[in-house]
């Protein structure tokens, strides 16, 4: 019997990251502007199709900082899905003004360390179902950042009993079910996907409940000795009419 | 009862720095790089106007060495409207020769560790509301890093108990209050929010004074231990006639 | 007697990654992308031409996420011959919208640890050689890593007796088996040829596979102590069509 | 009563580190290169003024290998000076071609370690005043490095009482003084000003004597057991002359 | 007396890494091209001649993978030689098209570990003087990486005591032996110069005996717990024929 934890793995995930390159953009005449932006808009309005068909989804947001001005995150049933989405944006006239600056490929994922016993195929139970092909929310912000459990010569995650595992990720939840109805919580695995084990993709309507959650999980032993961080990218929504807010320039 | 601290949370914070690309800068005839620098000086003066609406502040530095020329630390009620302030300096003619090398989000952020126990709502307590909502000093010079504490495998900051931290956070205040009247110190919070846990910003009209606070502080337990550092910024003062002094080129 | 296994060492192994880039490959007329498009097809087809010598093969895939669009993954018997190769796909025209955005310098590798005692020379073998100079796998997805075996303090791979190293990697080696016939794993070493010791190549038409047997390896002791691990990097298969398709700009 | 040993500072620092762009410097016309390198040393010649003012010096270096090609190194008595010199430097235009490469901003520091006691103002001692406000040699080569003292586990120089680091630091500075006569070395405290705690200047007419004086410090347990550093910039003097010849270009 | 040993040192050395920017070399018209190969290739002329007057040598290499193109390795008896030599390259018409990868500073530098006692001065000795100002290989390929010695909290090689460096050195001196007609090793020192400790070139006409010394060294105690590695270098020979068909572009 395998020491690790069974997952659950439903759609994959692709989050991408662009800065824009401003001065490029205000190079462009105006209604060269609107079109681009219009052909943008298009392309994501077709690749929400895949929400209706129960194939998918995504969702945008205007990051804060210098790390990038646009998270795109993309949920689809193939991995080759996500390739063809990520060039068909780079083929875009748009994306001359974009400068990819992070993306993280993963799958959703549910761990079995909670999970109870029983006979049933889990991938029949519709709990799990909606999890592992989950419609995305519309909340204000988003957090996202990618994770590691700690090997370290002392304290490793990985030579751990399962039992073990089992209770410091039982409390942990613990930490996390306080946040019920505060936060939405996506968790993807990346294991041999892409540099970091884990991907956490937050939503919530109050950005302060981010920071909140984090530190107080950052006193959990699950994370105070095994947690081990990438970059935070935290934005706020960006649905048509923020994203052309955000695109205007003043005209000359 | 968790392990965290509660923090009391006020206005959401970003610093911008900026490296002027002065190559392309000097090919601005001169007309044209004074009316940027008016509508630089415009937009700065709007903002301004959050300061005595009581809805923010933000102060501007010109940044000593190669890591930036330019570090505006803007203040605000909202994520959100920083990352709108940032959006409008980018779309300013100006930012084609600004050249963005580093940010930080956080949010204004006092400790309960000091605090006393009382039935006081804290954020109806004036002195912490003045904390919270800060209005910035006009110093001539200011420090900025941003600083982790440390989960080692022996000195794990998120693995003492609160007493322990209590005690440590205690000593490392007294040294802080040595510097009354010499320093003015915010700390921000950036769990969840940006790479490291905390943002440190001083003013103080002495630069020599943020070398003593920071070395006699790494001399105590709470930061010898456990203090961890990214880079350290400082720059003097930019007012309206420092920033054109300093964007000034001289006449071919 | 030296500590270290023997190794058994086939033909020379260069990854190369490319970024394509989008806005200058837009600013090439049609009909001069579809000449480059043959050109590198053409080359491409030439060098498959060692395959049915005996001489080596390639695969091509496109990359997912921002690290890279394209892999061309090539084996030959020469280290030489992979430079040229290198340096023939750089003069392309095409290679003009190529970024080069990492590489892997390696040679395919068998270890010792897990071989019998025999008289046999093992470069006769049979069953060695089509494991020492291959033909690769047409799989739907490849996944690339570079790994090193850690030499921490406390847990140093290199201070480990033979028999501890045959042990671990025995126990290794039994995880790998169950996904025969799922998974085509390839090993080529780099020590003194790249900045890590391993470069790991898996094959799959599943490409969840890859983050099953990583993930269970992870708790694997050789893995959950020793293994220390570069980028991650997934792909999907480029064919002629695929990368026809990959490489299409829509007329304006 | 502080553990940190009290440090007298003097003189502010910024070193400079350039990488001429010789593809775009190419491209000037000769009698424009000339005019803008006499522009150049226009400004170090009035620059130097505050040599003789006694309110300042600097230095200027040719850089070995790629990390840059120019060395320059200030000394001011406001911090705010040394910023006004690197944007007037900036500002000219042979600035087109020299790419910022690093820099660092300190103060030169004398630390209290080995004081005698005296009720004597150690600002007023003459020996002391050459020290913190210096004349700069004029050598062949100089050596620039940044340094940290180590915070680890086991080590942690700023957990030892006064008088562990007081005798490792006497230890430290008697090999020190076997280079006296060959080297001059210029300590620099940047604890709060950059991302190391201190710079460490050396200046020799024999440059194998600044790997002869960092290769024996290695074994001195101050540096073994605490040392730890940043990159290591080596270069040979930079006069007017060989400033000349550096710059020029062939003629067509 | 010092716990270092000393070293005896000789030529002064330069490793210049450069990436060919094609795209560019494309658009230089082949008569162009061909005339700066022919200054590039006169440079390299006319610096050979410091080999005819036994002051210097210099080989050059062709890059394996993606750090680099062209590797020059440079020894000079000063070293503000290797600077001019550097800066000499860059203003070749031809540098306009190579783009500085990486390089190395350092000094030929031969250990005193494995010396016998004797009143003879070495630098007289004529084997010694053979191996500080060596003539150097023209084999078929290269290999390059730096190194440091460890100075972690259990295994700290430079709070070992003189002998017990001196057994480990003489271990890992014997597994070198092994590899005499196959490999020739030169190790050059840059403690205070580069920011590793020593850079190792190895030459061989078979590559794969670098993989193999690399490797059997890394479980000799020297290397196992105390040897840390930089980047690795691998490159096969550059004269003037290879030099040209590398360089040379397709007719159009």
């Amino acid at each position: 019997m395998s020491h690790a934890a069974e997952t659950l793995d439903g759609w994959y995930s692709l989050h991408l990251f662009y800065a824009v390159d401003w001065a490029s953009w205000r190079l462009v005449p105006q209604a060269e502007r609107e079109q681009m932006l219009a052909e943008f808009e298009g392309l994501l309005t077709e690749l929400k199709g895949a929400k209706e068909a129960g194939e998918g989804d995504h969702v945008a947001y205007n990051v804060a900082g210098q790390k990038a001005d646009i998270l795109l995150w993309f949920l689809r049933p193939e991995m080759k899905d996500l390739t063809s989405i990520e060039t068909a944006i780079n083929k875009l006239p748009i994306a001359d003004h974009f400068i990819p600056t992070y993306s993280y490929v993963s799958v959703v994922e549910l761990s079995n360390y909670l999970a109870g016993q029983s006979n049933e195929d889990p991938y029949e139970n519709p709990h799990v179902r909606a999890r592992l092909y989950p419609q995305l929310p519309e909340t204000d912000y988003i957090c996202f950042y990618p994770m590691n459990k700690r090997r370290n010569e002392t304290y490793n995650w990985y030579m751990l009993s399962m039992e073990e595992r089992k209770k410091l990720m039982y409390d942990h939840g613990m930490i996390g079910r306080k946040y019920a109805g505060k936060i939405k919580q996506f968790i993807t695995g990346s294991v041999g996907f892409d540099d970091f084990e884990w991907g956490v993709t937050l939503f919530s309507d109050d950005v302060l409940q981010f920071k909140k959650i984090v530190y107080e999980m950052r006193f959990d032993e699950t994370t105070a000795r095994y947690g081990e961080f990438g970059s935070f990218f935290i934005g706020n929504k960006l649905d048509s009419e923020t994203l052309h807010t955000m695109m205007a320039l003043p005209e000359k």
